[in-house]
């Protein structure tokens, strides 16, 4: 199967096992439940739980034996986009041609709507041991899931992420926010499948390829916000630069921000196992192309 | 040892256990570690660590073995304090006499504050694991923490707190509230240590005594509000009133309050075992009878 049959197909069984799951919880109205489904089921590219299945292609498991790894990772990026949304945060209105969680819930139901998807990304996460993983595998997931989404991962990227706005920062702080914004929750999906196995050396290759490939899906969507084209990305562009936000085509110009993404992608690959990096390799070189 | 003098020791053992961690994490100013450290060092009163220390006395387990669960339920304790408080949901400025998280550092750091705390949790219980308990005691225990932390815990109770705001409820509805708000992370407190060491039975006992627990303490607070001393307390009495909230006293009035306590703290002793339950009726009989 090549990487854009699997990217589609991929897409929809994470899409249906999410629409699972948010129907087993129930959904009345005012529920914490309502606006988690709201915004689970806004339709997102789903990159992250794909990560997850791709990481466990490399190194052997089976696709459904890694759903409720893919929920957690897709469910842990919701609860960050809805906080980020927040007045406090970046203040925006919609997300994904929708308005977001606190203009539909209110603030108050779109924070614990963020508490609780994070909070359910480790109940998911425990349930992998049900499905036959060793137990310390289990557990060596859950912690990287934490660490990667903790302050040294994801938070710090979007503390770092409001203290830039409207500051000159260089470019290798810039590339910091990314790798913690974008590369952790990257790095964790891709090494958690190693991990569940207890295979050390794939969590390295796949830990170094998921952070690579976060800098540079990160690069794409820099470079996109400038050049890209609206209707076919479903967002507003230009909107970097109105917020003076610092992005690569900002700090270092289009064309040097292109050959830092081929920089990067070349970086990512490097490290696999060549046998067994067919999807990766795919996967990665549709991202870095992609224009929507 | 007495229990008076157990809630102090142990009280003691978990603060220089919480000064220790934060040390090591770093707290340069500006950063979300800074935020984190200033609502940990508020000078809680550290009732759940020290239910899991009494919950670990239960099973057999030396305290120092349960420092990472210990730290673990004070930063969910805390990461939930912080979120309460902001503005879109209690809008509170004081708490401990102190300014709260968001009128120190603002919003949106707050808001990551609690963020990192709720994930830090989880950091800290896969350290469990590196303490010599089996990976399977471990995933289920970080698997409770996160169930009653989450959607059907913690969070739950604080959207059903919020909608009941200036509403009249039942007390049936208010004792859900407060079995989510309190008497879930008491539960998980106790039962971790059980889960731990697999003992299931423990674990079941543990866990009813926690839920009484988390009820009877949540009605002492309520009582004292209407009754306390404010210098005692360190906090103001009568908000409950001022805030239209929903509470026990408000409800059946104090006499009936003070004998539904009576009840919760008979029920909650009577499902132990009589042979090693001395720390915990000590606990219990002295949060029932506190008076700060």
């Amino acid at each position: 199967m090549d990487a854009g049959t699997w990217i589609v197909e991929s897409r929809r069984l994470i899409d249906q096992w999410i629409l699972d799951d948010v129907a087993g919880m129930g959904s009345e109205k005012g529920s914490v439940e309502e606006a988690m489904q709201y915004s689970l089921t806004a339709g997102g590219k789903r990159v992250r739980p794909q990560l997850v299945l791709a990481g466990g292609a490399y190194v052997g498991i089976e696709p459904d034996r890694l759903k409720p790894a893919a929920l957690a990772v897709e469910y842990l990026h919701t609860y960050s986009l809805i906080h980020d949304d927040l007045p406090a945060m970046d203040n925006d209105d919609m997300r994904r041609g929708r308005p977001t969680s606190h203009k539909v819930f209110g603030e108050a139901t779109a924070i614990l709507a963020g508490d609780a998807l994070l909070t359910e990304a480790f109940v998911k996460m425990a349930e992998l041991y049900d499905l036959g993983f060793p137990a310390s595998g289990v557990v060596k997931a859950m912690g990287t899931l934490a660490y990667k989404a903790g302050r040294q991962g994801l938070v710090r990227g979007q503390i770092q992420d409001l203290a830039s706005e409207r500051q000159e920062i260089s470019v290798k702080a810039l590339q910091e926010i990314h790798e913690k914004k974008t590369g952790a929750l990257f790095e964790a999906s891709l090494t958690i499948p190693a991990q569940l196995v207890g295979d050390d050396q794939a969590a390295f290759e796949l830990g170094r390829f998921g952070r690579h490939f976060g800098l540079a899906f990160q690069m794409v969507d820099d470079i996109l916000n400038v050049v890209g084209d609206a209707a076919r990305l479903g967002k507003a562009t230009g909107t970097d630069a109105g917020l003076g936000k610092a992005t690569y085509p900002r700090l270092v110009g289009i064309k040097t921000a292109r050959s830092l993404l081929s920089e990067h992608v070349r970086e990512a690959l490097a490290g696999l196992d060549p046998a067994r990096a067919g999807l990766l390799d795919g996967l990665l070189r549709f991202a870095a192309e992609r224009t929507w």
